[in-house]
């Protein structure tokens, strides 16, 4: 491996290193992997198969300045693993293609491969094939992945009735704190608290162990992740239930990183917990009753806080209500700043 | 739909007219389509899943200025569709990601969004979500296939064995025929001939029924589709089987228009039809016992012929044999010119 662009190496050596490193991480379910028109998989009786994808474009998801190419590669394979885990589902399999500009060098591009592997490795998925092209322009990533879920622990945005709660995972806002770092070249000098935003916003955790823990006590109605922010996710999640939804806005768990963040730009720091996106939690809902219970079984199997955000409500509005009773609709209306590196 | 750009009329927008059309070839086993994290789907009891994708770059696999909208959108589902039916698959999910520079208008847009999802219908597959985001740079369709096969009709790469004879669907050179058609401007003095060759190279059709005859016969050792041409091809399926081939020169079935266009720019036609790819035509190898049995079912329940055109050895060099008895070395070493329209 070494730092000569793609272009002087050559295609067929990238894929071959690719596919070495791919198969490291393959599970006992693959029959075939890289290598062949299409990977074979053993699947689960009596699951039902989860698919989806998610593309990254250089320049706007991300920059090769900002990132190393293991964690470019690492968000690309976790924001998908996110996926699964938002369904209560079992990551099982991911395909890669990768447009790479001829410039990109072999170290680079294997770091991403890295990364793309790692992530998958970690969460029990298998990286099984792929397609690697040129690009004339920014490097671009799209990741499709598989999972398993049983039809009684599948949980979908749809499902939400008047009445249930909204949880959220974890805290929020850290990812966002971790872009604004990047993007006000922010100085070191909170070191600790800065790392990990930065973590935050390049190597996000896919909550997989806490969406299995959540659909296993069987209460959840409705589960979706944190991609973009609460702002634009739960009217995504309401729309799917037909209901609406108030949040309060002091009981969101604010992360102390993006406090601080927050503070030393000047800026409101629900900005970012509310619509920084990125955070990767989860988000779902479930009767009143039924909260102590869910919130002891993700906490003993995965050590992860829940906090109970808000509720769902019949009336299709989705509002942030503050500690006043003052009430801001949250959505297209809510005047958010972009989550992305553009 | 109109001619506005994405930019004006917002990726919202273009989204929901991507889900109403991908709704419309939802099958029944697609218990949630696009519109959650993740698709849902059935899975079929005592069948493997197959999972493949492949990725179109603007300027390296294809130009605007020669296709429509709808077939750009075609070939990137046909060429996965082909992986499937490499398999002896049926194919059954897709998603879709879209990197669309702002310029793109939403008509063109949507005519790739109708070609991938008429070419998934077609053929009994279902588009369950995608991912659209802004491309600073050329438009970019990745797509992901999945698909079942049973163990016993699975077809890898791997499985010829030295004796076994090679057998093609169809006939070759038709795509690069049709490439070249638009690569030297070629007029329509020549139009049947010439608008099948065109037709060949931007919509492709994957021989999905093919393979499944082929697959049924239980006769076939190993498969795989023509992506790149016999010469890259036949390498990769001898290397996955420890083998090599000998392929007899005059037992390719050129294809007429491949004829009729090399013929026009003073080419060898055989230069298409061994590499210039992008035919689509399933590649098999059986034992020479079985050719008749195999011919005769493909034959009679698609009306598809079947060709011979060489055979597996034992020593691993794949060979190109002429008449007069002279051997050309295929693979790496064949002076081929490249299948890309870039």
């Amino acid at each position: 491996m070494n730092a000569r662009p793609i272009r002087e190496v050559g295609e067929n050596h990238i894929v071959s290193q690719f596919r070495s490193l791919a198969l490291g991480t393959l599970s006992p379910d693959v029959l075939v992997g890289s290598g062949d028109d299409t990977a074979v998989l053993e699947t689960r009786e009596g699951h039902l198969l989860l698919l989806a994808c998610d593309m990254m474009v250089e320049g706007i998801h991300f920059r090769r300045e900002w990132a190393t190419p293991r964690q470019i590669g690492w968000k690309a394979m976790a924001q998908n693993l996110s996926d699964i885990a938002a369904m209560g589902g079992l990551p099982s399999s991911a395909v890669v293609s990768l447009a790479a500009s001829g410039d990109l060098s072999e170290k680079d591009a294997m770091g991403v491969v890295e990364g793309l592997t790692d992530a998958a490795s970690q969460y029990g998925a298998s990286v099984v094939g792929g397609d690697l092209v040129g690009s004339p322009g920014p490097l671009i990533i799209d990741v499709a992945v598989t999972g398993w879920v049983t039809r009684e622990h599948l949980l979908c945005r749809r499902g939400a009735s008047p009445g249930d709660v909204i949880l959220v995972t974890g805290e929020l806002g850290r990812a966002a704190a971790g872009l604004a770092i990047r993007q006000n070249s922010l100085e070191d000098d909170d070191a600790v608290t800065l790392e990990g935003a930065l973590k935050a916003h390049h190597e996000p955790i896919p909550r997989l162990a806490e969406g299995q823990a959540i659909a296993a006590t069987d209460r959840a109605t409705a589960m979706m992740d944190l991609s973009d922010g609460i702002a634009d996710d739960l009217p995504r999640l309401c729309a799917q239930s037909g209901v609406g939804a108030r949040v309060r806005r002091d009981a969101l768990p604010v992360a102390e990183a993006c406090r601080v963040v927050a503070s030393r730009l000047g800026i409101d720091a629900l900005q970012f917990a509310v619509s920084g996106g990125e955070d990767y939690e989860l988000m779902f809902t479930c009767p009143p009753v039924a909260v102590q219970e869910v919130t002891k079984a993700v906490k003993e199997s995965t050590g992860t806080a829940l906090t109970v955000i808000g509720e769902i409500i019949s009336e299709q509005n989705v509002l942030l209500v503050d500690a006043g009773g003052r009430e801001i609709p949250l959505g297209s209306g809510y005047d958010h700043f972009s989550g992305s590196d553009g």
